[in-house]
């Protein structure tokens, strides 16, 4: 249990205090936080929080969004917003810094993808200078066009591979990555790179692309699988519970941290 | 034009006569046939029909089901019911079978795949004896637990390779493969394995995982770069347009196949 992270998505009806107390009074040492929730609270004051309560911050999300555009096609300087993420990542205490990279941009998936590689290799070294890592993420292919270009973890090493390992690596998100035929040989060549390990599971009959995740043991996935291939990987960092899911988005944020609970208990841990 | 298909599904409120009829009034040579359609007008009347009015059948979909549970998780034995489709597919004067292998049994992805490889493994030669090709189409990952365990190009040319060229090929559906950031090479290794290419867009923003489709150049699929791809590794058959939209499948016929010529001229041809 003590490698059990609660991303702060999954309570999203907590405020920063709010989940930083929940998790110290319910014995979870870790927690994974996101640049909105900080901003509501302050980055000192979140840092503080954080110090007070004995917990540490196993990621912050997100940087990203490299290829110009939002997901509702606003346009967006993604460069420069990860490098204020990156800053507060440093200040908040945690090395890793969780990309999401961004869709099609122009129409053009090929031109996309590559300003990915390029924006990575500009903000490397300025990550690095700050004792930060950047986690790129490769999310489901059927989030391609809107969020992110990287759409297999494959795809993501091959970019990491371009830099140091102490500067660029990957997040394994069981959501976006269990179906992938290729998934255990592709955790094992990233030995060394796996910067964090994020579990859920996927609803079942699946009826929204986005939204459409469940508390792990609720779906199809693996997960007792795909952990031991991160840690054969070499991964023994923390383990995110992070669920996208409308219904538990309602819920008390108590409530539902003891479901996390019980759901990396008997099905991650 | 003279390789265009309509792919029936995507004039869902035809018959096969009024799809067969559409399609030669419209100057359209090849049909992509289903087999709930085909079993409303009889195999031997649809054959008739089809020779009646000069077309070509370009594919018969579907078998598959290999995994045993349909999407609604009942029980299906999908190599009788594949055995069934490919004498219908032989009555019908195509050699080409459309597989859809089914999803996730008894919550064992690994079983599931196992259990396909076995499958067809087991029909291949009842397929070849009767000149029909078995086409693996793998699926959108997003409908991998539910529809199709089989989830990349590579991995259904995996299985087609353990078996003749002449026996067991692919199909490329550009809904389910356009994401991937192998699909060129992957394409290319199919070389004298690709039995058809299905076009379609996908729908941005997407909502629905199995109907967010449109008609080719409604979306950000690059057309014509897939289609120099699946020219390049000899595939120079017919191109089926298959669109799964409940928005189309509501309108008349004639008016969509209309808008299907259209948009195969404009971003396919």
């Amino acid at each position: 249990m003590d490698r059990l992270s609660l991303n702060q998505i999954t309570t999203k009806t907590w405020s920063v205090p709010e989940a930083v107390k929940g998790c110290a009074e319910a014995g979870v040492g870790w927690i994974g936080l996101w640049r909105d929730k900080v901003a509501e609270t302050g980055v000192a004051e979140t840092a503080r929080l954080v110090a007070e309560h004995g917990l540490r911050v196993s990621s912050l999300c997100r940087g990203g969004f490299f290829t110009g555009v939002n997901p509702d096609g606003s346009p967006v300087d993604g460069i420069a917003q990860t490098r204020e993420a990156i800053d507060e990542a440093a200040q908040l205490g945690t090395d890793v810094l969780v990309l999401v990279v961004g869709g099609i941009a122009e129409n053009d998936l090929v031109l996309s993808r590559q300003r990915v590689a390029d924006a990575v290799g500009e903000l490397a070294p300025y990550a690095r200078e700050r004792g930060v890592r950047l986690g790129l993420e490769p999310l489901h292919p059927i989030q391609c066009a809107e969020r992110s270009v990287l759409s297999t973890l494959d795809q993501a090493l091959a970019i990491a591979e371009e830099h140091p390992a102490d500067s660029v690596g990957v997040i394994v998100d069981e959501f976006h990555v269990w179906w992938d035929p290729r998934i255990e040989e592709t955790i094992a060549k990233a030995a060394g790179r796996i910067l964090g390990f994020h579990v859920c599971d996927q609803m079942w009959p699946l009826t929204d692309p986005l939204m459409g995740r469940a508390l792990p043991g609720d779906g199809p996935i693996d997960h007792r699988h795909l952990r031991a291939c991160v840690e054969a990987a070499g991964y023994t960092g923390p383990i995110e519970v992070e669920v996208f899911n409308t219904e538990l988005w309602q819920r008390p944020g108590g409530e539902v941290l003891a479901e996390v609970i019980a759901a990396y208990r008997d099905h991650v841990a």
